[in-house]
């Protein structure tokens, strides 16, 4: 992002001079609450409302409108109905305001008339270069310099503590509740941003400042649309090679797999995958709500994320430890042997009767001895094997402040994270652990799920920090058309990282004098009008000679008519011996550009779909880890008299023909299945090619 | 079960006279503490302390030993030191007590000696006719009665709200940490049982007294083991008949998978699978957490469980409904389009720009008119294509009140469940929906998970009512061995349900004079030493002619000696056209009795499992609910070309051959893999039997 671009962020979410359109006298009204909200909380910078009718507005000297002011002016507020928005821009942008928030609503979420209204606030951020923020958005806050630009509810009762979690809220409510949710937790924010209909600022924009931004170390975001994917994926990978942690929600996967298309592709990988794609390969992670965003974000506020997957499990109940191992092992969490070091050392601190195992029973001794706690969590954390304590505790309400003090206590000796699950805690203990920066949940699957998911995020970082991204789209042609397998392959002879069996198409009537390729070969129908053609049965297998050959050519030249199809002729193919088939679908996506879905191939591709979509480019150590993330990966790895597949050489192939495809404008979808996969080679068996019109092929 | 043992334990779990062994003076201590708690709540019935020492404790008349107390005694408590139980419980025995509830540790639990202790205590339970719960229980509550038999501080600040929630827990902490759960958040409880080391009662017994006992009507249970599966199974069929939902947390899954077994059965599914088809077969709903426990059993407790899966989603926030209906449909719940006349009368109540869709925007408008909320309510509850009503709020803790009244009032008006989610509410608004048995719900996933898993019972409940029972296990055989292919047909072809290929067993150096069958023909290696017949090169596949059929015995019978095997000869078998293979897995596991796997056929059964395991007997519904359990049903369904089989005759005669088995009690394991399935017909392709030791077969 350029440096005028970040400025001009700045000058709204760090603004210091602030004028507030319509302010109320009433601090309890929608208008009175921005100027009330930043009184209350000594905002460090300059206010002045704009209220023709009074001389002060809440004990703050008023102005009859912007143009009466007469100092420089950051941001100004407007609340105003959405009619009159446009002219209160127009004469901050005469005045010299620098930035706008909009919270009138009666834009484009009502339809038609407030589409118009909208465009004319688009343009009149574009023509002047002033940022606007909005319409229809709940506005913004900053807790370093109390600036709080909203009349969010959330901000009526809670001090604004300081943290540093950001948050970008597409969806006003929802930021209210995040608000309301990190204020109510005591984990405190930096920067709060809604960004309603993005009129001009949006999610990518306020992303990408969020990454250069000091206060702010974790990054929550509610999307329910991206728009402009290019400058969002680019923002997501600086916050990747930033190494702040990205958590999102994206709404609408329900929407997903609608999409009616010619392809498999289409069918098993909708438009969600693409979102999925599109967050997880730049490094975010996506999570389903609010809560699961707050459980992982606060092990990296903490800094209690573990360096691996090593957990000492330590449980006051044996039972609790064996759930939290069940938990763990699904979630591929591990829990090592102890050292015979660290066994020694837990048999003198633990009753007779107890066995140091992992996880480790304390047993209900530690109602005698809480000092149990503060030996047995140092003496697992100094196990070189152990990346972080989990430690389980439940009830035990009478004790509770000299268990908390004991594993505070050890806490501040260790290096490790120590994660605490307190069923039954009371608010005084959690205010303790708190404190002590030590993540307590209530329960035992929100823990193991947010240590699962929060150990996920580095290494995801830094792939996507590592990998290409593209800087613009690709304009998507608006009509396309499929062209026959034939003239799909001779596109796919100016590559050559998939290979192509020997081929010749005999034309309508045209019948073969001697076997072209050595036996078995295949003959199928062209024709634009039959694309899947094995299911009509336009495709005969195994023709082992001549007169097969020219027996096999008149059926399907039968068929063809039976059909009543417009004939191109028969293809005729050298059968290819393989091991294994994969399904390949390229696409261009007219709001994620170019898109690849690899998936298991064969008659199964949309029985039990089985496939990974990622968006281009990749690299070959990408493209390797869709096909690790297939569940049929073993199969590929070799099994059972099947041999193996060089998965990093196919990776490699795969990889070059994603890249010719970035090149192959005219191309917009190409569909390989099967992907027919052997040793180190793949050959295109059949491929489905739609071009953009104005390229047409003959 | 027998109306004797019901009785007796009616005499631990209402009695009305309680003895307390070792009675404390002082009501802090674990001694001193069942005595404390019941003087407190009010036990309805008498109490008789014993403690040599003392004329009273805590203001009761206290008596030097069971013998001096002279009255019916219903319970005794003992909670001595390990080695001074089994004298109290025979002095109890002498004077007539009639049960027991045991806290003492040191027996089983901490290796040999407490062991032979344990067995005392069960032997003099079994012999004299008294009852035993525990050792190393945490004991009972009753809150009818007010009985407490039991020192957890889970009881010390809550008053012992009566509800109809009953839990039974094999661990004393798990069920301290369900009973401070369910009294910190106002649900309540019948009967809470912990049983402990479980030398006498166990927990089948327990669940099978809940399912008569009338105050309960919901029944958690947390599980380590279960010693007794059928009369565990009996109890949960009788609850699942009484439409008592069970809802049950079974730790340990992790153990599973690691018996090294002959057959892919075992491999792909463990011990585990075990548990989880015993649970699921007879009603009961498994959970992973106490949480998720609370989140569905609360449903079921305020009588909220929707009639189907149809839910009206009304939201003040765009955004949460679209993640509600994301949500709703990843599991399987329906939000269907209003009737014209909903849609009609929500536009009158709705502002302007509102859509009536569901999932419904309420809007911010909200706050101004909550009445809407009543309205709303009450007008998609009135939709007869609608279940139930998933209302979401967050944030508003101004008008909290005025929002959770129009809800209240709505609710009293309509006859369908209202679940409501509000993130961020303040406890106020919580006592107020929960005493108007409104379940609510701090988030969405937890809301929808909830409804998903208690639409779920009720179906499963009906089947396992429905479904036969064995009523007593067998004795597994301490050894048993494999026997050849050849042999194993010969042990199936006394049923007919399962087809089996033409056969011929050619001995060693025999030579075939003809075809024996029309070919395609199979040959295949027969020695017990030698199972996984295929990887080892033991199988040649299609023959054709005689000369090929020599050669290829020839070829085997040279294997057999290069691998040193002890070789019964060569199998010779018609191979069978087949279109979907299946593996059919049938043991006699030596706590659950016979149990059934099937799972893709092929190559694929352990790479990528797709299996489902039950306990038998099976009626064909069964068998074909678990065939639709596969996610590969799909291809049994038939697809591109691939004729669909007749899953309900496939399933008649798998449950036939299921039930042959259960008969044949020599076979100990049957494996038929693959099982070829065509149209109705299903063929043995190859089969690995195990049979006793005591049984030989030559």
């Amino acid at each position: 992002m350029s440096e005028a671009i970040t400025a001009s962020l700045n000058d709204l979410l760090n603004a210091s001079s602030v004028a507030v359109v319509g302010a109320s006298a009433d601090p309890t009204k929608v208008s009175g609450r921005p100027l009330a909200y930043m009184l209350k909380r000594g905002f460090s910078g300059n206010l002045y409302p704009v209220n023709p009718g009074r001389d002060t507005v809440q004990g703050v000297k008023s102005y009859p409108s912007l143009r009466d002011i007469n100092e420089p002016i950051d941001l100004a507020i407007i609340g105003t109905t959405a009619d009159k928005v446009c002219s209160i821009v127009e004469e901050g942008i005469d005045v010299g305001v620098k930035t706008f928030v909009v919270f009138s609503s009666g834009f484009a979420e009502v339809g038609n008339e407030g589409e118009e209204m909208q465009k004319e606030l688009s343009a009149l951020a574009q023509n002047h270069g002033v940022r606007i923020l909005g319409p229809n958005c709940l506005g913004i806050a900053n807790s370093t310099s109390n600036l709080i630009a909203s009349f969010t509810t959330a901000l009526e009762e809670h001090t604004l503590q300081k943290g540093s979690f950001a948050f970008i809220s597409q969806s006003g409510a929802l930021g209210a509740y995040w608000l309301d949710l990190v204020l109510s937790n005591g984990m405190g924010f930096s920067q709060w941003i809604t960004t309603g209909n993005e009129c001009d600022i949006d999610a990518a924009e306020a992303l990408d400042f969020l990454v250069d931004d000091p206060a702010t170390k974790v990054i929550g975001l509610y999307l329910e649309d991206i728009r402009n994917t290019f400058a969002f994926r680019k923002a997501l990978q600086r916050a990747a090679a930033a190494g702040k942690p990205v958590i999102a929600i994206k709404s609408g996967s329900s929407d997903a797999g609608s999409k009616a298309a010619a392809s498999h592709t289409g069918a098993i990988a909708g438009d969600d995958s693409l979102y999925d794609a599109c967050l997880k390969q730049y490094g975010a992670l996506r999570v389903d709500s609010l809560t699961a965003m707050m459980n992982v974000a606060r092990l990296f506020l903490y800094d209690s994320v573990p360096a691996g997957n090593k957990l000492a499990v330590l449980s006051v109940s044996g039972g609790a430890g064996v759930l939290i191992a069940d938990k763990s092992e699904k979630l591929g969490l591990a829990l090592p042997d102890f050292s015979e070091q660290t066994k020694s050392t837990l048999k003198g601190i633990l009753p007779g009767f107890s066995t140091p195992n992992n996880p480790l029973d304390l047993t209900g001794n530690v109602v005698q001895d809480t000092e149990s706690v503060y030996k047995s969590v140092k003496t697992a954390a100094e196990d070189p094997e152990v990346d972080a304590i989990v430690l389980f505790v439940g009830l035990m309400h009478s004790i509770a402040d000299k268990v908390t003090d004991a594993l505070v206590r050890a806490k501040q000796q260790i290096n490790k994270p120590v994660i605490l699950i307190w069923i039954g805690a009371e608010q005084n203990t959690l205010a303790l652990t708190d404190k002590a920066k030590i993540p307590t949940f209530a329960d035992i699957p929100e823990a193991m799920d947010a240590i699962a998911q929060a150990l996920s995020i580095p290494e995801i970082q830094r792939k996507a920090a590592a990998s290409r991204v593209m800087t613009t789209g690709h304009a998507a042609a608006k009509t396309t058309h499929a062209i026959t397998e034939w003239d799909a392959k001779q596109k796919l002879f100016s590559q050559d990282s998939i290979s192509l069996p020997s081929s010749v198409l005999l034309r309508p009537g045209e019948r073969a004098e001697s076997l072209p390729f050595p036996a078995p070969l295949v003959a199928k129908i062209q024709s634009t009008q039959l694309l899947h053609k094995s299911d009509a049965g336009g495709v005969i297998l195994k023709i082992d000679n001549l007169e097969k050959l020219n027996a096999a050519i008149e059926n399907l030249e039968a068929k063809a008519r039976e059909l009543n199809l417009e004939l191109q002729g028969v293809l005729v193919e050298q059968m290819v011996p393989f091991e294994h088939e994969l399904l390949l679908g390229l696409r261009r996506d007219p709001k994620f550009g170019p898109a690849i879905t690899l998936a298991r191939g064969g008659i199964e591709v949309e029985l039990d779909p089985d496939y990974a979509t990622r968006l281009l480019p990749l690299d070959a150590s990408q493209v390797q880890d869709m096909i690790n993330s297939l569940r049929s990966v073993n199969r590929l790895q070799g099994y059972r008299g099947i041999p193996a597949v060089d998965i990093s050489a196919v990776a490699a192939n795969i990889a070059a023909f994603c890249d010719w495809f970035l090149q192959e404008h005219t191309l917009e979808e190409v569909e390989i299945n099967p992907l027919a996969v052997k040793g180190s080679l793949v050959f295109a068996l059949d491929a489905l090619v739609e071009i953009s019109p104005d390229t047409n092929s003959k």
